[in-house]
């Protein structure tokens, strides 16, 4: 049981205000959220925040966390040509030992950015799932079958990373429509049957993406995806760029996700995803980095500027965006996207939180703490790391088993075989 | 006198490639730069940089540094308005103690940001330069003088900024083409003839301030400004969002300096600064962050990585941008542009230098170092920053003088006054 007091809470729960107060955690759970009490059980630690801010961690909806191998090695190039030519070949040399290690590094970043837990579609997924778990850390996988994999392992896969304890959960999906086939889709239709869970993929990230559906099948990603009935449990879909007004009106009707990545859309080229539109179509965001090889941070600092900017410079409207929101997407949001009861600082809640500190410069003057995050916040300004219940980041030091540079020097080794011939 | 070593330098004299040496200081310069030598002098601290990066300081080439006090105070309102309406009423307030509170507590951002210099534009200069001093900081004035004010100064206070030591100098400047006079940009004529200084202002940051120009004198900012013989001894323009093509032919024959501002443009909703035309047309850049109330952080990391991955959305191609040239533009350029020797580590430059710890986990693997600090860097990564041969920040703490805890409470005490009625 640990007890953070003397610091200001931002529980999310229902409003965005601030309040004084503390936050008490029992094993993973969070047990108290509220005022200074006089009665308090004996806690094995109690950590005086000094007027910091507690908060829900970021939640990494959409990664490819294991890419940190091709970091600063395939940058500026477009995104059919950089995934093709340059990063679907490297993945094949992949062993699990290098996902172990590349997933690793990545789960460093995280913490240190004060984000909780991603959302991963990867390969060799009981290696991610090691590392996720070796380190303490929570990762709810992605299935990203494709039309090349024995897809067939959906089922299995569903079922194992399920039962692996609550750092580790499986939700059903595709990497795309443009690397699956029609039977591919009618087994995602059993599955999600069967295991009556939500279906994500990529969806129409870039505008060749959706014409070259639209060539094959005569309906863009999300209507066919529709068709095939893969929404029935609800979802959503990773980047969502280029929407129609028809596509807007299925996931608004059936409550899916759209899981925003303004750091890649921009460096890929392929465009500002309307959020704000989507917002008041009252359609759930939430919001990703996606992979190291195209962002290439895993800052969620750095994406929700880009979130709100983005829409002002698109839409050639600097009153466009609210702050508060895309705070909200950016930690309750990717809650409700990967199913974890970790939206919101409340008894009974996942015990994933952070420490902001706010007595650094870029959070001066206090005039609005939210917008100070969102405009002006940075990874520097994370003091405090918890997954679980157990502190995994504290002032720069990282407690996750292995030492970082043990971290690092395995993941340069793996990079480095990966990518030299 | 002291001697960095153990570490990796990137000189940024001439090329952009990364080398093992030495970088040692005498006094305010820089005195050696190179690989480790058996005979040296005796030094006053050495300091073993274990692998990590040294590398010229963030030059931050436009700024409203004291404008601290309306950071995430009005936001989301559109160019025009939230400076006529909101930021030039509440500035009226400013007293000369305001501003040097203020202006110290963003020193202290950029400290902790490796920006070992700003070019800043605003009120009470006097106050201004007297913070940075105090703090051993270094700055670069803009007069930025405009038709309300008693513009007569400018002479004087070319004189009197220019007289204050290596840390402060002087540019010439009016704030912009529509709070100018012609009777003023007749005496800013007279002003850099007499200083044979440059010239900057505020250029064709807005649609709309093109427009009324073009209205008002039939001349575009920049053409009537060549009209008037402004740019005789050099300058530029901040922000040039707007620009046309006989605009950059100007730029580009005098040798002019585009200071882009990426951040305030987007946030601002003002447009995308064509640098890519720029660049191919052998026009000189630089790269700033605007005042903290259109940013809202003071922070070139942020802005490194909008500069490149703007272009490649505006111009909807992923393989726009050049990230060494981005790196260049944050350190070398903005030297070029105020007018500073700091533009590389080479023997006689002004040692305003970085320390950049690679040791995190957004600076592995190497596969390119100069990428990875534009891509993933973030200011979680500077460990030292300093200005004239001082360590003015170290592994988070300050070395100016006051403690930070004090200029932030001083900073919050004139930013509540001056926003609450």
């Amino acid at each position: 049981m640990i007890r953070f007091f003397n610091g200001k809470v931002l529980s999310m729960n229902g409003s965005m205000d601030i309040t004084d107060g503390e936050v008490w955690t029992d094993g993973d759970r969070i047990s108290y959220v509220g005022p200074a009490k006089q009665e308090r059980p004996v806690f094995d630690r109690e950590i005086d925040l000094k007027g910091d801010l507690i908060m829900p961690g970021f939640k990494n909806a959409h990664a490819h966390s294991a890419m940190t191998f091709v970091r600063s090695f395939a940058d500026d190039l477009p995104l059919q040509r950089w995934l093709f030519d340059k990063i679907f070949p490297l993945e094949a040399r992949l062993t699990p030992d290098d996902v172990y290690d590349l997933t690793r590094l990545a789960i460093l970043e995280y913490l240190a950015g004060g984000i909780t837990s991603a959302f991963d579609m990867y390969y060799k997924r009981e290696a991610f799932a090691q590392a996720s778990l070796d380190c303490g850390y929570r990762m709810v996988l992605c299935g990203a079958l494709s039309a090349g994999d024995d897809w067939s392992v959906g089922d299995s896969d569903c079922e194992k990373f399920n039962s692996m304890g609550p750092l580790i959960s499986y939700i059903p999906g595709i990497h795309a429509e443009y690397t699956a086939s029609t039977d591919l889709l009618a087994y995602m239709k059993g599955l999600i049957g069967r295991t009556g869970k939500p279906f994500y993929a990529h969806n129409s990230e870039t505008r060749s993406e959706v014409a070259e559906c639209i060539e094959r099948h005569g309906l863009t990603p999300t209507a066919l995806f529709e068709e095939f009935g893969l929404f029935e449990n609800g979802g959503g879909g990773f980047h969502c760029v280029h929407m129609t007004e028809a596509d807007l009106e299925i996931f608004s009707r059936r409550g899916l996700w759209v899981v925003n990545c303004p750091g890649s859309n921009a460096k890929l080229a392929s465009g500002v995803a309307p959020i704000t539109e989507m917002q008041s179509l009252g359609i759930n965001l939430a919001l990703g980095t996606d992979g190291p090889a195209s962002n290439n941070a895993l800052n969620m600092f750095r994406e929700m500027y880009l979130a709100i900017v983005l829409q002002k410079l698109q839409f050639r409207d600097a009153a466009v965006g609210d702050a508060a929101e895309v705070l909200r997407m950016a930690c309750s949001g990717g809650a409700g996207a990967m199913g974890l009861e970790a939206d919101c600082l409340a008894p009974g809640r996942l015990a994933d939180l952070v420490v902001i500190d706010l007595d650094q410069p870029n959070m001066y003057p206090v005039h609005n703490t939210v917008k100070n995050l969102v405009y002006s916040g940075s990874n520097t300004n994370v003091r405090l790391t918890m997954v679980g219940g157990k502190v995994l980041y504290e002032n720069g030091e990282f407690f996750v088993g292995d030492k970082p540079e043990e971290i690092y020097r395995r993941a340069q080794i793996s990079a480095d075989r990966l990518t030299k011939d």
